[in-house]
């Protein structure tokens, strides 16, 4: 088998970083993603029952969003990684998905409660954004998409479940029906990619790039007043 | 009451637009949006039962994806129009996003079958599919949508429904029912939208502009092979 697996990262400069890697059957290293988008505050929030400080100890990931060949043993096919908050924002599925993805490997500790101190922010919702998100990512990039959370108690704090594997029309095929340890299996035809991409998303012929600028930019590209 | 409405629009130099106007109970134009992704093809394609002909019969809208301000008489948020296929394009909500929108405002004529010639997409498929990517595209830039079908029969050829007010955690707060002739109701409170723009979605917080330049350019980025 090949797998995809996270783990904290020193560079060699020493910076950290919250990476990932795709290792296939002959155990050589197939590609490496580090996390760009990461959530919470370099600074601790004074009086928060919850910190989330990805900001502080990690740097932000300075590879991009790239896609790799699988060997042949694992099908062929052109695979991305993403991890946890990154399956959030669809300007990284759309940049694997101009490169070509049809399999992407998400990993993900997502918090039972909003680690923000949001309101009305409970597993059942927080699930069903993690898993929503994966779905429509999906679709819109006529990719598969294999979302893999480390759910259950840490250290006496509750992480959502929900794993699934999500075909190119966004369906769940199939997905962990409990908080513990589990396996989950599909076939995943990459075959099953090629309708999207030849229609609905042939991006050569349907996406309008002049009109994506702001994207590039950040928040005030002309609100109104 | 205030509307959104969609027409085919004659430009003053002969250009043929598929537009939207929102309109405010006092009858002025709030705003008007030409529709950017145009499906389909310029020529028919040859031997095909269904011809979806869109980009021969309207340029693409140059206006790109415009926000404006509702009059207080409409609760003085931040409004933006989508037609159709744009739904399915997350880089138009997103321009929308950036430009604060609190409320997107779609309306759709999809057919039930897949007009380009694709497998096995029915009704239930691409009713699913709609309301997907209003879902996800909701949540991921903290709106509500309003997305509305023109359904059932049109000239013999079916139409799916699926007209829904999604909040902005993604949730269908109400949809409607049948193919028919139905109004559906909502109280939208634009407040809604302030956690997720202020705590998951702070774009100025958390979004990496530096890592997506390629999406306002086309296929062919870094494809591995």
């Amino acid at each position: 088998v090949g797998f995809s697996i996270g783990y904290a990262e020193t560079a060699a400069d020493g910076r950290r970083f919250n990476s990932a890697v795709l290792v296939g059957p002959d155990g050589a290293l197939i590609g490496k993603y580090r996390k760009v988008h990461l959530p919470g505050t370099v600074e601790p929030r004074p009086g928060a029952r919850f910190q989330q400080l990805e900001k502080r100890y990690f740097s932000y990931g300075d590879l991009g969003f790239p896609t790799f060949r699988a060997p042949d043993a694992l099908g062929g096919g052109v695979l991305g990684m993403l991890i946890c908050n990154d399956r959030r924002w669809p300007e990284a599925w759309r940049v694997l998905g101009l490169r070509g993805v049809e399999l992407v490997c998400i990993g993900y500790n997502s918090a039972a409660y909003d680690p923000n101190g949001g309101e009305g922010e409970d597993a059942g919702l927080r699930t069903f954004h993690s898993q929503l998100v994966a779905q429509a990512n999906a679709y819109m990039n006529a990719t598969w998409a294999v979302a893999v959370a480390k759910a259950g108690d840490e250290d006496g704090s509750g992480l959502i479940g929900g794993s699934c594997i999500v075909d190119p029309d966004g369906r769940i095929v199939v997905e962990a029906q409990t908080l513990e340890d589990e396996v989950i299996l599909a076939d995943c035809n990459l075959d099953a990619c090629l309708q999207g991409r030849a229609k609905m998303f042939n991006f050569a012929a349907h996406r309008r790039p002049d009109s994506y600028g702001p994207i590039t930019g950040q928040v005030g590209a002309t609100p109104p007043d």
